[in-house]
């Protein structure tokens, strides 16, 4: 657990060993990863006399948890997925989801996160190269929290239409006999589970930018907007990689039933000249006493050049009439 | 039928052989199985004094009916569909449904379900074991109750899934000749009704929560939302798998077809060697009197070098324009 | 046209011959066949003092005009749609719909309906063996009438479903060549009718409920929520009905694509068999003068070895590889 | 431009010549083809005082304006899109849309439409024969007019639907070789074209309905509904029709696959049976010294015996397999 | 930065070099470029007072931001997207959208956009050319360049249209072997993003009618509906364009399996006639001692009239039976 101070001010935020009570002016915030917050409940209890409800205890240790926004009368609870994007190349999945929940009390903010949440590790070193304007409400702290959050799924995203542009490459290439149904099947996959990830984002932010305890400033309601407005951004790119999928899939089928057309074609032009020839090399192959043909001091040559000109003309009828 | 009295103070439910009077406080639950439900209406009317609708009694009797909510003056009625999971293997279809009907009144809660609902057995269970808060109100029994139900359809979910990750697994595997269509709609058609419960589930739960004839408590409305949650998540999933089996139907579709038209290409090309090759043989084989080349020394040799060199040759080139 | 009058007690309603006012309490009903109905308007007028709306009036005289409801200062106008399911094993179609026209007045009810409507008649019946509560209203009546006609499309939707089932096994089915597409497309447009006449159904009557012009009891409200209710069911059937065929059709059609697969796949191996083996013989069936092999006193039993070896091993190959 | 004089009392309207100011009671009508229209606002303002909208005059000289409603304070705006159905045979394209636009204003109606509109001059024709109800308001003559556009479309639904039931019967018919691709497409896009015109024309009524400047009466509103309603069944019409289509399509596509899949077969069957005939007359052919068979007797005759055996054969069990 | 001051009176507005104060009457328009904007919040704050947003000032510097109102107490910003349309032909990619972020303040109006904006220019020329009636208000001139942006679309519209025409009469030519699945693909997205594109401009409008600072008049919000029924035009447009080429692919689909078909037919009544031909010159191939046919007289010419007789017999059969 990390225990941080902010001042109403905006100061910089003050890292505290521990604390006793909440202060006066800005607010405490309580960070805890997922290990360790078996007891997160009780302290709050102690430090501030609030009793947090069980299921919502029980969904801030969910790691897979949906997206969702609760209030009640002391608290809102905000719970918030975000996308894991380190090492997009070595992983086979792109979208993998893990949850943060925000508990926001009238002086005091409670998160529970995963061990390796690289958002919360990258506010908290900007808190240390005082890059950033403090926040002077969990409000705040709330917000650049899920900026960093939302922020830090675009990589992903292009990650993931990079790959699927490739698919879409190999699918229509026609050389190329595309056999990654398995690939393309998880792209699609990932691609909605963004989307539904994005939306329950976007409808938790919205229940609470309605239902939220504070009255927010015209600018905090700007700068909640903004992240709305990444979210719906996001959200519009997996649907479009979704549809961008289906239509490649019926693109890549059709250019497959035209190629077997084609070959099935020649496959019946070889048989239509290649028959005819052979049955005459068959015919004065039969072994009857009597064929007078034979015995014709140019059959062979007469022969050979019927074969010549059927086999000739066939060919050229069929080229003409666009067949190969 | 069971009877058992619960206090206002959540203490140990007793139960009862029979009940004369509604208490002061607390509440009486009068549990039902459908079988021996036939005269419950007068009970509950000789215990308190309240007539139940008749269509209402006759939905409580049909194990089949849907989820819905409707509330009248004296009561609130809540039909709800639980899935029977047992069995999972023995059994085909996975989702077979149970409606349990709850009717709650002011100091009464009447429960009519199928006689081996596993659910309320396990919750009495629990009530022994004294494992359980009890609940003081007839809407927090039904909320264990619901609860118990809800948890228990998350095997059946999870089996689904497996069995369509298997079905999967073979529509793409290109060895395997796929056949098993009437498993893979019946995989469908369950999934579909299972989104069809949750949904019909969450929105008697919405309508409920809506129009209740009593005030929740802020954690009442908690514990509601909670399972509301749960619900979604069970109809997202079916809506996924059904998802899912539309893509991967799609991309088998479209792996056949790239089978067979590599199969046809084989064919062609087998054809297109082989069709001139037999028409020398046929040539030689002719009986004309004058074919000089048949008295040529080395004409048989130079016949089977010209086969070598335009078959191999016609190979060579199939093999270079990735024909095989 | 036929004459009830129904007390406010519930009593056996009578039948009269001719009505000359309203009756204080209670309320007649002029039950018009749509062939006997030119006039009923005037009749209403005379009997009533209420001018009817000529565009209300057109509707009751059309059997086709889909379900509608709109109220006016001094009646409700509800037009229902219902199946007529006789000889359904006869006809080809199943889904034939009749309209019947309701007009409720303060004490007067007018119906306009299909001269062989079965609904009617048997609600008569019913009244004649005593077996029904009787209305003492008009909305009572209606509803007896509705939901004797909801209850008469089970049957409908049963054989609907039956025949589905049928055509869905035959479409499966590997050996069977399915030819009646006309049939499929026929019961998909059924299937579709239905959907859409309980959908007009539902909507009527919820605008019923919404706008009518007397308020409804608790007792009332419940029946006509029940009517709803079994219209929904009915809806979902349909609606799973077509979906069903759907999915059915995509499955059937990857069905036949598989075996177009194997086919080809069977005709490429017999090709890749025979066309070497005949090419062999056709060598040796060449009339050169210097072949030595011809003159080898084992030639054509080598010649055959190598036929047996040929074939023998390529179909062994075949085999191992699972092509056949 | 035409002026009519509608009275109050509903008398036949009289034709004026010109007209200097609006009177007292009752409303004129000036009604302009769209050739004509150029200076109409300029009469209107001159006659009525009010201003008419610039984008408003623009839109009523765009003959392909979509239906819309716009209420001023002055006055309220009409556009309505009819269909022209002359001439159904000899057109390809049916649906071929015509806007109307009115402005009606307190005793002021105008109207702006195609210099052919056939609607206009039915009605007009319709007040020489004194066959109508003359309209006492705006509101009135306007529902008059449109609902003759709307009655007018019938015919031309019906010749579409006709022309669709052909293109399906050639679509299903196995012997039928399809071609006619380009009409199937242009009959989808005019089903879509019906949907959409209707749609708007509805939507554009509705807000009409919800936002006149003038409260309607009873007998009205119920004539604006019938209006509305046989809208909705136009456009259900429509939809079904491309539904249709669209079915129709994927069930001829599995029949063509039916086909393909035979005829494969049949030619497999041909190549299994002739394929191993003709290896055995092409061994048979062999010119070895040293074939024992050919000296036989009866070699010759027992080879025949095989022929017929291994052909029959083969023939009877693919017969008994069902393969032709 | 380029500054212009429009007067109240609707005079021609007057280019300044610099700008003090805001007028008493009329307003002030700053006009950046995206390139020269970097410093425009300072510039209004002196000018004006108002601090912007920062999340705000983000937004005018983002070229690709979509569509997107949002009203603060001081100020209301829109942002809208343009179509790029030159030079059609020489580009692939049509749909190439730019941005443009409009500040509407009490007296002023400040605007960020592309440098090479022709909307802009158009608008700033007409200005010169004293063509346009001057805006007085703010609304006013947003609406002018919002007009003009709009209005620009529809020769993009028109080029997209026409391509796709052509790609669907390739798609559909029997003859043409359809390759051009990337322009397809290309083609389809466009129409999506533009249908997007105007979605988003309407719903950005919509918001804007709604919430925006200022009263709108009569004729204000005539213009500002007129500009919306145009952007729902073209989103129509967009959406036909998508349902066309989906329909369209499937059609070319079924084309294609219908000519597969026919040429496997083709193939199978080849190999039916000379499979059995073939036999029977095979058979009198044979070299057997005792073979008393070919010792006939006329047993050659007896072989040829039973080839020609099988042989035509069947291609007459064919013939009959429609199979070429
Ligand atoms: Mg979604
Ligand atoms: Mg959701
Ligand atoms: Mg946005
Ligand atoms: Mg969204
Ligand atoms: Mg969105
Ligand atoms: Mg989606
Ligand atoms: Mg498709
Ligand atoms: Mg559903
Ligand atoms: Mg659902
Ligand atoms: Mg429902
Ligand atoms: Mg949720
Ligand atoms: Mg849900
Ligand atoms: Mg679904
Ligand atoms: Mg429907
Ligand atoms: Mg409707
Ligand atoms: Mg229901
Ligand atoms: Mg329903
Ligand atoms: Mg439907
Ligand atoms: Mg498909
Ligand atoms: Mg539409
Ligand atoms: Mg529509
Ligand atoms: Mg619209
Ligand atoms: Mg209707
Ligand atoms: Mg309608
Ligand atoms: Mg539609
Ligand atoms: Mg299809
Ligand atoms: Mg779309
Ligand atoms: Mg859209
Ligand atoms: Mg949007
Ligand atoms: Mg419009
Ligand atoms: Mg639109």
């Amino acid at each position: 657990m990390q225990i941080y101070l902010f001042s109403r001010q905006g100061e910089v935020p003050q890292r505290l060993d521990s604390v006793e009570a909440l202060p006066e002016e800005g607010f405490v915030w309580l960070d805890f990863t997922r290990h360790e917050a078996q007891s997160w409940p009780k302290r709050v209890e102690q430090l501030a006399g609030f009793k947090v409800h069980e299921d919502h205890v029980a969904d801030s240790y969910n790691g897979d948890h949906p997206s969702v926004f609760e209030g009640t009368e002391d608290y809102d609870m905000l719970i918030f997925q975000g996308l894991v994007p380190e090492d997009c190349e070595s992983h086979k999945d792109l979208i993998v989801t893990k949850s943060a929940a925000f508990f926001l009390f009238d002086r005091l903010l409670v998160s529970v996160h995963a061990e390796d949440s690289a958002s919360f590790s990258l506010v908290k070193r900007k808190f240390c190269e005082t890059k950033l304007r403090f926040p002077s409400t969990p409000f705040g702290l709330v917000h650049v929290l899920l900026d960093t959050m939302v922020d830090r799924s675009l990589p992903v995203v292009n990650e993931l239409e990079a790959r699927l542009e490739h698919l879409q490459d190999m699918l229509l290439d026609p050389k190329n006999p595309f056999e990654d149904w398995h690939e393309l099947l998880s792209q699609r996959k990932q691609a909605h589970a963004l989307e539904l990830l994005c939306e329950q984002n976007r409808i938790s932010l919205d229940t609470w930018a309605r239902e939220m305890r504070v009255e927010l400033t015209d600018a905090q309601r700007v700068r909640l907007n903004d992240l709305r407005e990444h979210l719906q951004r996001l959200q519009r790119h997996a649907d479009s990689i979704q549809k961008d999928i289906e239509v490649t899939m019926q693109l890549h089928f059709s250019s497959v039933a035209h190629r077997t057309n084609k070959i099935v074609q020649t496959l019946t032009v070889l048989s239509a000249i290649f028959f005819p020839l052979t049955l005459v090399t068959g015919i004065y192959g039969m072994n009857f006493e009597h064929m007078p043909e034979l015995h014709w001091h140019y059959g062979y040559y007469a022969v050979l050049a019927v074969l010549v000109l059927v086999g000739g003309g066939l060919m050229l009828w069929f080229k003409r009439r666009g067949y190969f």
